[in-house]
C-alpha cells in the first residue's frame, strides 16, 4: 500500500488555495490542499503498526510549526508546479529529517523545499501566465499547525487519512 | 465551521465502493467512501477544543468494532441513495448514541441505519435499473474498524480529516 504524510493548513488556506487548484490542479478532487512531509511511500500493513509507533513518538518530541508564507514561487523549469512558499524553519526541516530516518529511512527524491502546491501539469505558456498573475498577488500568511497526517493512496489517485498524530502530545 | 464523523472502512472495501461510486454518486470525488456515524454540525473551532476532548473521551471507553455487510439496499422512495448495509451491532449502536449525547448532543434527522454510500442522486430509472443491478451482486463482508475520524467541510463541499480517535486505546 502506498503511504504518504501531510500537513493539512488551516480551513481558510485551504479554502484559499483549492479556488486555484479548482482550475489549474488536476489532483483537486484527489487530495485536499497540503504540505507533503515525506513523499508517497511503500508499507505493508504489519509495518505501518511499527511506523505509526514510531510516528508518534515523533509527534510526541515535536512542537506545533509555525508557518509562514510569503510568496508564490515554481519548480519550473524542472517541474511546472506553483506553489505557497512555505518558509523552511528549523522545526519544519527537523520534522522532515526525522521523518526520514530511522525506521522511516529513505531518501528524498529531491532537496526538501516545503511548499502547498497551487497549479500542476500546466503548458508552459499557460504556467507562465498563471504563474506571473499570482506573483502580483499578496499571500502572505502566517499560521501554527499541531498536527500531521499519514494518508493512504487508493486505487482511483486519491488519498484517505489514516491517522493524525498531534504535535507535543505526550502519550497515545 | 461544519464537521461530521465517519468510519473509513479498509482500502480494498474504499474501492470496491468507489468502482460504483465513480459512476453514481456526484460526491465522489469529496469524500472517500465512508459510514456516517454523525451528520454534519456547527461547530466553533473553539467548541471543538471541548468536543475533540469528548471524543477521545468516547473512543477510548469504546472497542474496535466488527462490521458485517450482507446486502445492498436503498432508502427509496425517501430518497434514491442505494448502500452496503452495515448490520447494527449493539457496539455500533451505542457509539452512535454516546455521539449523539452530552456536549454532542443533537438529534439526528433519520433514525441511524448505517450505511456505506454506492450511488446516490440518480433518475428514478436509473436507480432501479442499477440497485437491481447490485441486488444480485455478492457483497458480503467482514472486518474490524478500530478508529473513527472527524472532519470538516471546505468551501467546496470536500472533507477534510481533522483528527482520528482510535477506539479502545487509552490515552492520547
Amino acid at each position: 500500500m502506498k503511504y504518504g504524510i501531510a500537513l493539512f493548513p488551516s480551513k481558510k488556506l485551504q479554502d484559499l488555495v483549492n479556488s486555484y487548484r479548482k482550475r489549474y490542479d488536476p489532483n483537486y478532487a484527489l487530495v485536499p490542499p497540503h504540505l507533503t512531509i515525506k513523499n508517497a511511500f511503500e508499507a505493508s500493513e504489519e509495518e505501518m503498526k511499527t511506523i505509526s509507533q514510531e510516528l508518534r513518538h515523533i509527534a510526541q518530541e515535536a512542537n506545533p510549526l509555525k508557518i509562514s508564507i510569503k510568496k508564490v514561487s515554481s519548480f519550473s523549469p524542472v517541474n511546472n508546479v506553483i506553489y505557497l512558499k512555505v518558509e523552511p524553519t528549523d522545526e519544519l526541516i527537523d520534522l522532515h529529517n526525522k521523518l526520514h530516518t530511522g525506521g522511516l529511512e529513505s531518501k528524498p527524491e529531491y532537496s526538501f523545499v516545503p511548499h502547498i502546491t497551487l497549479a500542476q501539469q500546466l503548458s508552459d505558456d499557460e504556467h507562465s501566465d498563471v504563474l506571473h498573475r499570482l506573483k502580483m498577488t499578496d499571500v502572505s500568511h502566517e499560521e501554527t499547525i499541531d498536527r500531521f497526517h499519514l494518508l493512504y493512496q487508493l486505487e482511483n489517485g486519491s488519498w484517505t487519512v489514516y491517522e493524525t498524530f498531534l504535535l507535543g502530545k505526550d502519550c497515545k
